[in-house]
Order: structure tokens, then sequence, then C-alpha cells
């Protein structure tokens, strides 16, 4: 097999502020540290959750450089480095390299939507300037561009291309990545309500930032699947599902703030023009989270 | 739990005709006898692999008859009466139970969108009527409406409404299901290509055509949810699931009869408009059976 | 140019019932005399409005000589024939020529989505049984299929489909009609909140309901365009938007009884499961009326 | 009337770049210059067209100094300043102003979907840090978000939002803004197969790229609509919606600047991952030109 470095639950810290709107560096490798010491099999920095379109390089480079020094090498890390121009892209995939990534995560992000050619080009060009695997992520809703199950063979034809996480929600396109690209393709589920259908179709890893509130719902559903019991895993499923359901809907940032403020965690502030969950959808939450706990 | 006649497989027979326009009712017996012996749980006559709608009322009444004389108790009978007009959806299943169904099915078909006051009054009328219990049946698709999971659990108030069918597409839907209305709810997964993923979200039930053709496999799957291996059920599901994209694909009543012609059983006839498969769809499909069966 | 026999406002009456669910034949012919005494162009029955699919074979029948009856050669006729089956269409087509319409309007209606190839040989048998020309509807709303214009330029080979009525509310559809077939082809405008549009796009005509509550301001809007005064048009178009979009966002038959209830004119039963608008859509209505008028 | 500058042809420059990746500014004033000698009603730079997304903070600021100095007060500059961020849109914005700009324009760029909320927040925090008019723009297709047109109205509210940019493609948004917002409030069209519609529906301009390759055509139609003239805006529409459709579809940037090879204007290079038209597309492009010049 590939170069796979990633297994199970990868977890997506988010990315808290101050007030000022700087950075919270000591916070992030707090909640870094929290994620690694509750099971994670995997720690993932600058995803969706960790707002990296938001950031400047200088903020993407510090963010980086503080998950791998926080890590230490005790669990594989993965950083986000997509950019909407190539060069930009090259420039941090290189940084990510440079500091110690075990792998970089690229979705081709599309203001002006992307033909195939020019995603296999913008791919090509980055793959060419590093040596670490890359995991192509698809995600329309995010980035803009829905890859095809046919793009997405042609870009496991680049050698580091080694591994695909999959958003689109659609559970069918899980069965075409293993059906037609054999069981030795890593595929990894970063659809939070699709975490159960997703580890049926055979996905070997679930992206998520859920790990920042439940860390062992997301660890047990796991450990159930690789013992091959089913129904034991169902009922894990089940308990987690309105949580997963409702930090998708509010969006990750929002909604794993405002779950740390309820579990009487720091969470630091959001980014303008991002603002926190309004009442009525930190009392919802507050009743999800009670729900699971009891 | 309410009365809830069927689990496991319930098979859906296509409708046959001669050359000349009129349903083949001995071969329509024997292709249900065939899915008896095949072993499946249930069969459920006049669905959209029956093409239903295509029938006139006493066509639609000669095949109800044939399949509760052919079934003859052997396994529970799910008949389809679904009508644009309440009157006739009324008298459909008023008919079916008189011949001995054990349950009817119900879509609420709609060339004017229903409101959801118009759908809830729609069955309540039906099902003040008869007493045997029924199958709402929900499918965007063909019936041109998309009932939302609210609107599923007001329709499950009625007190013979017992049964959901799921047709969607969207496996979040059965996990709303499951999660919403309790563990009692008895919900079947209609759409084929979802068929691992709504077993692992608790389906009790999975209506499908795919039993003209690969029975086995159909079962299998069932048998291996039942004992808790679900790396099993991956591997059977997996064996499949490119039949089951394809006669979704092409249509059921068109797709099996390809398939069963293929198979060197008879098929007899489809009415106009619909068509065979060309003769590239058709090789299309001969080559996935036989990957299927070596 | 090909036989067009329509122009203009095209009215299309509903179909009112008696309380006990038969065709009040007498209020029907009724409102079609209205509808020509205010000045329509042509009467087209057994549309969307007219509850087509919700009619036996015999009611059909008597709503297409009621209706050639009571319009007795005035202005054209065109009868709705679509059918999910071909010899059905074929029967009902038939009927209607001998009747004495002008024209029948066939909407590919669709259980099982047809493919382009038996879309062209359903409207290939239809019109090798009648003399008469015939009008092909899009509309994927209430006929479950989408027809492309390749597609509609296909059809337009067959010699008496020589018109088209285009339903999907997307104005760059008509757009493809008028540069790809040409200023000759007749393309009719079946979306009513976008009847400024395509007339401004070269529609021949406008196919609409709308006249059973406000003939004058869909004549007027006519006679503007007909006129090259775009600006009128526009004024007069602003003046009924609200109704247009209304009596779409309801549906054609429960709207319009609304409307003629609330302008005090006899407007009979619907059939079920369609019901009565509710109070506050009544009232919704009333207020866009009363702004209509005053 | 609020502060309004801009009617008629808003004509939008590409951004061209050199070789080596760095934006061609000499280049980039000469295509203003011949946009304003064409004859256009107004400069917008840094739009789509202008891949503002593609350029750093640096390469914004010069583009912008570069066209107020082009324009030089002949005739009203549009600056786009969208940013993720609200802190950077603020920036933006109030160097355009301090540089000269007559109005901005910004679309509430959305990584994470912004709640109406959030995107009102937004504006208004950029709105009381400039004293020039906003246009705000909606394009679900390259902004991630659509905005309501009950948020449009909402944003109205905000006193120097005076303007809208619509682009959703559909028309019936603009039927909207007309009818619900008055005929004081000034809408354009950024939807180029639209331009026929958007006037007749009451649309004030049309943001444009087109008048990089056919600026007499785009002027014209805006004349006819002026005076009055249906059916000679209606054959000016249809000589040019070929190239509308066809540079919408390809991506502004990609297709003018193909076009702009064509017709043996220089056009600069691309920025990756933007590539050029492939060579069937090129024929394609090339037919069209032809078409429209003979």
């Amino acid at each position: 097999m590939k170069n796979v470095p990633f297994k199970g639950i990868i977890a997506y810290p988010i990315t808290p502020f101050h007030e000022n709107n700087t950075i919270n560096l000591p916070l992030f490798k707090e909640m870094v540290e929290k994620l690694i010491l509750s099971g994670s099999h995997g720690i993932a920095s600058l995803g969706s959750a960790g707002v990296m379109p938001y950031l400047s390089d200088e903020e993407k480079e510090a963010v980086t450089e503080a998950t791998i020094q926080q890590v230490n090498g005790r669990i594989p890390t993965l950083i986000g480095v997509s950019n909407l121009t190539t060069e930009k892209t090259i420039h941090h995939a290189q940084f990510a390299e440079k500091a110690g990534a075990d792998a970089v995560m690229i979705i081709p992000m599309s203001y002006w939507k992307l033909t195939d050619d020019e995603i296999i080009a913008h791919y090509d060009a980055v793959a060419s300037k590093i040596s670490i695997p890359i995991m192509a992520y698809n995600n329309p809703a995010t980035g803009g561009v829905d890859m095809s199950p046919a793009l997405l063979k042609r870009l496991l034809e680049i050698p580091n291309v080694t591994m695909i996480k999959e958003s689109t929600g659609d559970v069918q396109r899980m069965h075409y990545l293993r059906k037609e690209l054999g069981e030795d393709v890593a595929f990894y589920n970063g659809s939070n309500p699709l975490a159960l259908a997703a580890f049926a179709a055979g996905a070997i890893g679930w992206c998520t930032a859920a790990p920042n509130l439940i860390p062992e719902l997301n660890l047990d559903l796991y450990k159930a699947i690789q013992e091959n019991q089913l129904h034991k895993a169902q009922d894990i499923f089940y308990k987690q599902v309105e949580l997963l359901k409702f930090i998708v809907a509010k969006g990750l940032p929002r909604a794993v703030k405002a779950g740390l403020d309820i579990l009487g965690e720091e969470s630091g502030y959001l980014r303008n023009p991002l603002k926190p969950l309004t009442e009525k959808e930190t009392e919802e939450l507050r009743k999800i989270l009670n729900e699971i706990r009891y």
C-alpha cells in the first residue's frame, strides 16, 4: 500500500483568537494537547474547522509550527495548505514539510470553477515540490468544486496523492471509491453525520472536529467498527448523531466554540464576520450535550 | 410494537406484458413463484417495478388477485394502491384487503404538489376505510413530493400507518427516522444502492426488485447484518453494488427485463412508451452480471 | 411557417366539480364562455389547471366535447391529451381531433424517467395517428422529465409537432429555442411569472390560467408587447406579477378557485386530495387582488 | 434617490499578468482605456473578471490605483473590495475611497456560510468606515452564499448601501427587487445571458466583462432599451447571446483572454491554476465571434 500515515479518528482543532483578533496560540496548543490526550489517532490543523482561509500567510505558518511542536511526534500530523493560487499552495506545502508535517491536505479551492485539467495540473505542481503524501479533499460546499470519482481516480495516479477525504455527504461516492479504486485506496470520511455509513462502506478514517467536544463517543465508534460489532456501532452512533448534525449545520468553528463554552472550557474568540451562536442555538446545543452525557 | 408484517428482503416482481400489450399473468405468477422459492421474506406487487401507474383499474385488480393466489399465504404480501385521487386510492386499498393482502403501500402521488395537510387527509381517508396496515412510501423521484421527516412523524400517528419506506437515497433521513421516532418505528429501505448504509442505520427491511436477478446476494446481505457481521456484509454488498446502481439508473422494469433476458429466463414485453435497453446498455448489464457470477 | 393556430393569450379554464365529486359541466361551460368574452385568443382545456390527470377517460372526453361545443369555432381550441402510456395518449388525441379540436397539447408524462429515444417514439406514434398539430409541452415540475433544447429540436422534426410550450421557468431556455431553432419556431410561455421576460425573448403566446381572474391585465401585457411599448409592458407586468407568483406557488386549481370565490363568482368544488386554500392563504390572495383593482 | 453613481454599461476589465506571474499594469491600463473609449458608462475593477481573490493585498492596491489614475474622472469607477474577513474588507474599502473610487462593490464571501445577521454586521461594519456608496453583490456561484430578497431589503437600510447587483441568473429575483423595494432601488444585472430580461424587468445597469470583446453590441442593447424599442433590443440581444453564454460558461478571465487573442489584441497571461481555453474551446469562440462580426 502507498504511504498512508492516517487511520481512525483524525481530530481537527479550531483556531481560537484573542479579543484583539490575533491568534491565541497558547490556547490553540492546549486544544491540540487535549485532543492527543483523549486518544485521537491524528491531528489535522488548518482545516475548515481551523478557519484556514481567514488567516494570513504568517498566521498559517505560526499555526503549522505550533501544531507540530505540540504534537511532537506522538501521533501523525496533517496540515491544510489549500489556496486559490498554485503558487501559494506550493509555498504552504513546502513550509509544512519543512516544519515536520506527516502529510498535507489540499482542496481545490475554486473561485472560478476549475476544469478537471486545471485541477490535475494544480495538484501535480504541488506534488512535484514536496515529498510527503497529500490528502486530496473533496467538499463542494466549502471548496466550490465537486471532484467527480473519475477525477479523483486521475488524482491518485500522482505518486504522492495517496489519500482521499470525501465530504459530499453522499455515501454512494464512497461506494464508488472503494469499488472502483480497489480496497487499497485510503479514503476518509469528512462528513460527520455520515460517520457510521462511511465506516460501513469501508472508510479507514474519520476527519472530524467532534473530538473537541465528545472524543470518547468518536473513538468508541471506530473501535466498534474495528471489532466488527455493527449493532454496538449503531448504538454508539445514534448517541452522537444529533451533535454531529448540529455542528455541521451551524458551522464547525461557531459550534465547537459554543460547545466548549458549555463544557466550561476556554474557547477564545471567533474572527469576524463569524459570530457566536445565538442564545437559542446555544440552548439547543446545551440540550444535545446534556442528553449525551446522562 | 405495531402491526408490522414485514422484515428482511421484500421482493418486487415486475409486470410482464404480452406482445399485444395485455398483461401476461401466467408469466407474472411464475415470476412471483421464483421470488418465493429463492427465499424472499415478502412479495410486493404493483410497485414502481410493477409499473402500477401504467395499468388500468382492471389490470391492477387482476395483478392483485394473481399475487395473493400465487403466494397463497406462504409469505406476507404487500400491494401498491397509490393513485392521484383519494377516491381511487380507497377503491384499490379496499380491493387489496378483500383479496387478502397483508398490507398496502401508498405513495402520495402528486401532480399538483400536495400540502402536508392534504397528504395527511389523504392517508387518513384511506386508513379509515381499511383495517390492514399501510406502508407510507417516500420517493420524490417517482411520486413528485418529498415528505419531510416531520410529516412522516405525523403520518405515523394514524393507527394503521405502521411502516415507512424511504427512497430518497439520503441515509440521513433514516438516521432521523430512527433517532426521532424511536427504535420501534419500522422503516424500510427503498433505495437499492443504499442497502448496506440503510441496514447499518437500522432499517428492518429492504424493498427491492433486485431478487428478480440476484436473490442470493440480497438475502446474504440481510443475513450478515442479522448476524452482526459488518465486514462480511461489506464484502457481500460490494459484490452487488454495481448491479444495484445499474437497475436504478436505467429504471427497474427495463433493467430487470434485460437482466432476465441475459439470464435466459422469460421476461415478456414492456408497455409503451417504455422500451428495452439499448444494445450498449444490455452489454454493460451483461458484464456486471458476469462479474457477479464468477 | 408551419401550422400554428395560436398566438397571444391562451386561456386555461379549471375543471370545477360538484360536491358529489362529478364534474360540473354547466359551470365549466360558463367559465369557458367568460374566458372567450373577456377577449382570450385561445382556449386550452385539460391542462394542469384543468386537473387532467385526476380525471377518468370518460370525464376527459366530456370536458373535450363541452369545450369545443361552447367555443363553437369563435377562437381556436387546444386539448390536453397527455397520458403515461402511448396507447392512451393516442386514444385521447384521436378523440380530440374527431371532436373538432384545433390542436392537442402533449407533455411526456413520466413515472419512469423516459429516455430521449422513448420520448421521440412516443410523440412519433401519436403524431402519426392524427392530422392536427401538436404542442409539445416541457414542464419538469409536473411532468417529471426535463426535455433538453436538443430534444425539443428533434421533436420539431416530426411534421405535426409545430409548437413548443416552455414552463421550466428558465428564460434562457427560450433564448435557446429562438436562437437555435430560428425565428420561425412557435414557442409559448407556460411560466406565469416569466410572462414579461418570455415576451421580451420572443414568445408568441402565453399559456395561462390567470385570465380566469385578471383577463384585462393579461391581454394588455400582450398588447403593449405587440405595440413595441416596453416601458408600458413593464408597468402592466408589475401590476400583476404578485398574482402570477401566487397562483403558481399555491397550485393553479386551488388558487383560481379561491380567486373566483373572492371575486364573487361561482367556482365549484375541488377533487380530493386537493383542498381549498387555507384562510390565511385566502386572505393573502384577497389582498393581492384588492391591490390590483384599486 | 440615493447616491447611485452608475447606470448603463458598467465594464469589467480582466487583470492581465506577465509570464512571471506579476500583474501587467501597463497592459491593464490599456484595457481600461479601450473600455472607456468604446463608450462604457462605468469601469469596475477587481471583480470576478479581474480575479480579485487571486491577488495579494499589494496587488489589489496597485490595480485600484491604476484604475483611478487611468480613468481620471472621465466616467465613474467601482472597485471590488470583498474579503473573507471583515477587517480586510474594511482595509480595502478605505483604500479605494482614499484612492478616489466612486463606489465599492462587496459580495459576502463565504467559506463558512454566513447567517443573515453575520452578513448585515459585515456590511454595517464596512459601511460605517467609509462615506462612498456600496454596491451589494449577490452571486451564490462565486460567493458561496445566496442572499435572499428579504436580506437584500435589510441591507438597503444601511445608508450607504445604495445599489444591488444580482447575479443569480433568476430574473424573478429582479421582479422581487423592483416590486418589493420600489422603483427607486437601483438594481444592476450581473448575469450576462439575462441582459435583455433584466433590462425588461427594470435593471438600470448591466455589470459585464463583455465590452472587452463586443462593446458596440452591449451599448446598443442599452440604447434600444432606453428608447423603448423592444423589438430592436430583441434583435440586438440575439446577436450577442451566444457570446454572453460562452464567456460565462468558460469563466470570464479565460474567455475574455481567448477572445482578445482571437481579435488580435494583447491579452497577457493567466495566473495559475487558471489555464488558457483548450484549442477546441478557442475554435468555438472564434466561430461565435465571426458570426457576430459578419
